[in-house]
């Protein structure tokens, strides 16, 4: 447990009063015996996979089998040099590239499959494998291919898209510089247009604005989509992208300057890479030019006139980057639990129970509190991914945002929820992969055991698209101004100026929860005293539980921001200072997303023991989601001391409970038995002859 | 912030009323301008690093002068093969040997220090550099020559001793087994003495048995000290160490067969192996005697009758390694957070106070929270981590356990304590890292700026010598038994059977902590209302709310062991449900322990800034510490909701005090500005265009 906060105890003496047939159902108080009465599901695994792998469940086991079929690149990942690695890593992208895997979202005229849900599930699946396949796919064919797709117009899918849909042209997504990753808007690299030649001029002012950690750039990318400031007759028009040569036959190009990143933490098989532009130029159609034109004659046009505007819309329809990192935590999380926990169902360590035969570790109440919360969070999470690359098809499949019938709004919406669920996801996979780590001890130190790599490789992804804190910021905002329009034209100034600007209950009305909120009294019996007499079992207490955190939290936010502002201090000053509250309510907002999609899967699952057990997580879920934040619901009256002890017998209650399915549920996820390795940890007999 | 926790967040209406004068001074509630009236210290900082390093400064000087001369070390881990590497490790460790650095706790007769307090500090200070290089130096010399050391006799000194502290001969510590990694008593390699020969043979009766990830084992160790089930006459004593050859001018010797572990996650300078041995035959004389011995006829003797005791006073003779790893664990997270904190102070993003220049990095509140509590921490666990090797050096100065005026109570105290604070160490610096990593972005990412080999190589220290969950189950034994003399004598299932032998007034009132609680009525005013009345910054208050934590989570502990075992279940039944309450009260006991050692260092400092950023320092740790836990506070009345937010709004507002002092703190830790590497994260102009 890598933190250092007591882990949070039921309580002893079991003076909580039944107050209701839920807190009477906490009968357990850890030390009584039987949970009587419950009966045991069972779970039936294959039945409970094809739930997980949903209505995409064909790429997912196109992915699964490709995996299968490259295991060895698990091996090559350790026992290769960088340069053989990297090598080996494009071959396997280019091979599976050629199953159609990887090419799920693009249009099918350029050889795509032309479906965007597909493309997230098949990325998802990605990651229970090599983790530099997974990136430079994402590379690839996210961020380049992306871009081209979803930037340029026609002339440019016409150019690129079918080599790059092929693997036949790699490409290079040149945005964040050395000196400016989370904030690209004031990122250094100018792109001048020669009204003269009709040419766009791409130049690196100075060293913070050489571009940096560009994956495909240190060894393949021979097209680079390169983000620079637009400078056209003397006046910026903002970041545009556009497409330039930076290799031709392997060789860089005359005024394109790469050097390699070196070695990183993880990802080796990824050529990371630094570029220099010395006055490189490029025709003026290499202006990806989906929101924006450079006539030759040097007029700018574009159909969204606020710049701000313009850029955030831009970045917007690369959203699908973030749903994807977000997917790859969650599943890189599974394959740490499917190995932790069949670990922990097969060793034995000390005899606790008998002195002639050591106790397996799951039998071990610590370890079923270490493992089973995470396992149960890694379901919420899949379920939470699940509507978020759900939205991202629809919204996708539709008009672009320029385009007659676009919904702005849906937009704002989802990219908020890419965010947060990127964010939760990829904390969620680095506290995963650490605690099985140490669950295995020792021998999960070794390389030949997964851990080595998962850690690594998935280490970056908290930071990259998107540094988690100011990915919540962006949720924050969004929540504060209700995905105004004017959304896109704030920065952090202009937000707490926009938010001092309103009335606070302005604010809390305006947010989704609020409503949520209000229906609290109709679903839950006792109007305002709803959070103590209801079962702690019941969804809409838990539900009700974190509507109420949230929206507090938006009014506090609120209402500091406004008191600030109001007390004339610096917007920026006011800011930073509210700062935790700004994240803590973004946190809030998308835990009750979360939990709201895994009540919703299980509401709608026909009555069974798949219900059953899935139910059980979910309690586990919300309870542990509580319980950790219930200091919060005590200091503001949400929580009694008693109910919060009992939420925590209650959080052991269902760990055992579900200790005895936990095998099965990992199993359920489907990881690739060539993917687990860990001969030792999983088939060998270790610890059988305590 | 690799935890899905919502962070704490102080409250937006300043409801408190202030009660007391402690409570006044908390008048800031996040957005009010300034903290009037207070005036900011300045850090002397080679003071400062003169009182962190203590009395043995020039030991640690000449660690520090040694690292920087073999600096190259560090860029040899990424670029060598593994096999050069290691070779590489071993050159360095020898040179550093021959410099005196790591024999500093061997008998001068042998060409030792004859200083053991020096022989830990020296050790802590390594941790500044490359990993491979410490735990290669902690193998051969403490673990393999802590061994011959303090379970050899003097012709076992006289024959190993001299060559090893110079190492002109490698050595390995063969004790951990495939199937036996923390429960070391039930290990399976069985040593059988032969009386017509009078020698011992050594083999490994199963798969499960072989010895597993052995330092040094793979390539360099000649000699092995072997942990085995010694056998005399058919008859069973329990483990007992044997020293046994293994290679033979670098050929593994007939009977043995090593195998490599392959790669790690980590520390790849240090060649882990596992040992077969086949029925291998050394002398009687092989027999590290100290503590037991074997006639030539056959007959087995122990100044030490019962051999749970004699095999738990043998393991505790090593507690060095423990005190070793944990003062690693917080010196590796110096080095961390020195980058972190520096690059911080540079590194600017976005427009947050003035739209012509981007923010620093430290400034914004949220970065503040998530860095300086954790600098907080390190000096508190690096004055506890002081007075853990202060002990050590007394005891271990001191007669040996067997000898007259051996203080055994002493030993199990120091044992207890080695093993809480190397728990809190090593997960402090997981966590340190992970957070710091995460502050530096993606360029945290890249090999050059040490995050990646930090990471990787202090991973496992959670686990080994002694996995910290296991560790802090003994520390709950000492607590639950008072160090009895039974102690030793007990597994799990024995000290459930004992605690719930006794009232459990008794074992509250065998604690230490049961006298400290007693005493706060004496120095907080208002008798059971202290917690409610005593100032925010009272170092009596602070100590008092972990010490009743602590007293009231040990008597839950024990009635609930008691209640288990009084209703007929098995013990080990009722330990597994209590285990989370066990772990919590070794670690709330820990905790205390940590914050009296900052508290004792600060009072006796003279008056002058010195002693005021101290103290600031040394309050932030304390009140993040309660802020941490205050759920628990919370349920058990220790704290309203009111007082728990004014924590929290006195954490930001002693964040803000010492965000000004930050560089400054971490430069006093003293780290070789070549082991920082990172040119770009502190001298590069990254961020300063904005």
């Amino acid at each position: 447990m890598a933190t250092d906060q007591v882990p949070p105890i039921a309580d002893e003496i079991p003076t909580v009063q039944p107050e209701s047939p839920a807190v009477e159902r906490v009968e357990d108080d850890g030390v009584h015996a039987d949970d009587s009465g419950y009966r045991q599901p069972s779970v039936d695994v294959p039945a409970l996979r094809a739930l997980l792998d949903g209505r995409h469940r064909e790429v997912r086991d196109l992915v699964r089998a490709n995996l299968a079929e490259h295991a060895q690149v698990l091996l090559d990942q350790e026992q290769m040099t960088t340069a053989d690695f990297r090598e080996r890593v494009k071959d396997v992208v280019v091979l599976m590239a050629r199953t159609g895997q990887t090419g799920m979202g693009f249009p099918e005229e350029y050889g795509g499959g032309g479906d965007i849900g597909a493309s997230i599930a098949a990325f998802e699946t990605l990651a229970f494998g090599d983790l530099s396949v997974l990136v430079k796919v994402g590379v690839q064919f996210g961020l380049f291919g992306g871009a081209i797709l979803q930037l340029g117009t026609r002339s440019h899918h016409d150019a690129y898209l079918a080599d790059l849909v092929n693997g036949r042209t790699m490409g290079c997504f040149a945005m964040t510089e050395s000196g400016h990753g989370s904030n690209v808007q004031a990122l250094g690299t100018v792109a001048t247009y020669d009204v003269e030649t009709q040419e766009f001029v791409i130049t690196t002012p100075d060293e913070a604005s050489r571009k940096d950690y560009i994956g495909n750039a240190a060894a393949h990318a021979e097209l680079a989509v390169v983000f620079a400031q637009l400078e056209v007759g003397g006046e910026r028009h903002g970041v545009h992208a556009f497409v330039v040569p930076v290799r031709d036959g392997g060789r860089v190009v005359d005024g394109v300057r790469i050097e390699d990143c070196g070695p990183k933490m993880g990802l080796n098989g990824v050529d990371n890479g630094r570029i220099w532009f010395d006055a490189v130029r490029v025709p003026r159609t290499a202006l990806l030019n989906q929101f924006a034109e450079v006539t030759p004659q040097g007029r700018y046009l574009s159909p969204i006139d606020n710049p701000h505007k313009r850029f955030f819309t831009m970045l917007g329809t690369l959203v699908q980057g973030r749903v994807c990192v977000g997917g790859a935590g969650i599943n890189a999380a599974k394959v740490a639990l499917t190995i932790a926990t069949r670990y922990a169902e097969r060793r034995r360590q000390f005899e606790a129970t008998s002195p002639d035969e050591e106790q397996v570790l799951l039998d071990y109440g610590m370890h079923q509190r270490r493992l089973l919360p995470l396992l149960a969070r890694t379901y919420a999470l899949h379920f939470a991914q699940d509507v978020v690359s759900g939205q991202l098809h629809e919204v996708f499949s539709g008009p672009g945002p320029t385009e007659p019938g676009s919904d702005e709004h849906a937009r704002r919406v989802l990219e908020s929820r890419a965010a947060g669920t990127k964010a939760l996801g990829t904390w969620h996979a680095t506290r995963t992969i650490q605690e099985c780590r140490e669950a295995c001890g020792g021998a999960g130190y070794l390389s030949e055991n997964r851990f080595a790599a998962l850690k690594a490789d998935t280490d970056v992804f908290t930071t990259f698209e998107g540094d988690n804190h100011v990915l919540l910021q962006l949720v924050a905002k969004g929540l504060l101004t209700d995905y105004a329009g004017e959304f896109e034209d704030m920065d952090q100034l202009g937000m707490a100026r926009f938010v001092a600007g309103l009335a606070v209950e302005t604010v809390v009305e305006r947010t989704a929860v609020h409503k949520l909120v209000q229906s609290v009294r109709d679903l839950l019996p006792s109007g305002d005293t709803w959070d103590q007499e209801a079962g702690l079992l019941d969804p809409n207490y838990q539900l009700a539980m974190l509507r109420f955190r949230e929206e507090h939290m938006i009014g506090s936010v609120a209402r500091r921001l406004k008191r600030g502002i109001d007390q004339g201090m610096n917007p920026g000053a006011v800011f930073s200072r509210v700062q935790d509250h700004v994240i803590a309510a973004a946190r809030a907002h998308t835990e009750r997303l979360v939990l709201e999609a895994f009540v919703a899967k299980v509401a709608e699952l026909p009555d069974g023991d798949l219900k059953v057990t899935l139910n059980l997580l979910c309690d586990l879920h919300a309870l542990t989601t509580i319980e950790a934040d219930r200091a919060w619901f005590m200091e503001h009256g949400r929580l009694s001391s008693a109910r919060s002890k009992a939420i925590s017998r209650e959080v052991n209650a269902l760990c055992r409970k579900i200790r005895p399915l936990a095998v099965d549920l990992v199993d359920a996820f489907g990881v690739p038995e060539e993917m687990l390795r860990s001969p030792e940890l999983l088939s060998w007999p270790v610890g059988s002859d305590g």
